[in-house]
């Protein structure tokens, strides 16, 4: 095994492909997973990717991708859910916003579709939240 | 619910924190998903993230953020997994490599840890992959 490190960029531009609108306005105000009380909100794609989702259906499963733009990227370890009784934990043992590339996943379902608009189940984002991808979650090896 | 999209920023930086490290080399010989026959790999961490991984240990199932660099970001819809028998099909809705913020997402169980390096099970990204992020997998709400 042998990698090339050196001539790789150090960086790449991601650019968000819609936003997050929600009920939610405060992330201090926000469930911190989507199965702890996160209300239904909305993916409003801007309207150059929204052929990306002409395929996306009610009651698919999908991961959205977002970017937490409220993290603090130069925090390396965290007290988990903000508990100062447990030990410091590297971020990557972690699902804390604050990381080197605040990048969440949140896991929902789409119960609405319209070419701009998905309505979609629990999603713990806070409103305006910037989304990356949306991705189908993947079932068995023989429907794909 | 309203949302400010005006003020915000168009484009977000990503940084790696590791390559992968693989016999897998290209694109094309790759599986298209870990439970399709991917070799077990390696993530090479850069120093200066090797902190973040402090709580990682073997046995630990995580997932993998990539940035997959061979795809293509302007295609918004394909063939999914290149069979054009099938209708070509938003991106969005399909795990393929080409899309507009061409991350990748990879579900795999630590194998062994020492300060940058871990070992991981089946993993389909190639070699050189840039790793943007590592995240525990969710458990039950009782053990967060």
């Amino acid at each position: 095994m042998s990698s090339e490190f050196s001539s790789s960029p150090d960086h790449f531009e991601v650019r968000p492909v819609g936003r997050v609108r929600s009920p939610l306005t405060a992330r201090t105000g926000a469930p911190r997973q989507a199965d702890e009380g996160a209300p239904p909100a909305e993916i409003v794609l801007s309207p150059e990717f929204a052929p990306a989702a002409a395929d996306l259906h009610a009651g698919m499963r999908v991961v959205l991708l977002t970017w937490l733009h409220a993290g603090s990227r130069d925090v390396l370890s965290v007290y988990p859910r903000g508990d100062r009784t447990r030990p410091p934990t590297g971020v990557f043992a972690t699902r804390s916003p604050d990381r080197p590339n605040p990048i969440g996943l949140h896991e929902v379902t789409i119960t609405s579709v319209t070419p701009e608009v998905l309505g979609v189940s629990g999603l713990e984002a806070i409103d305006g939240t910037p989304i990356l991808d949306i991705k189908p979650t993947l079932g068995s090896v023989e429907t794909r």
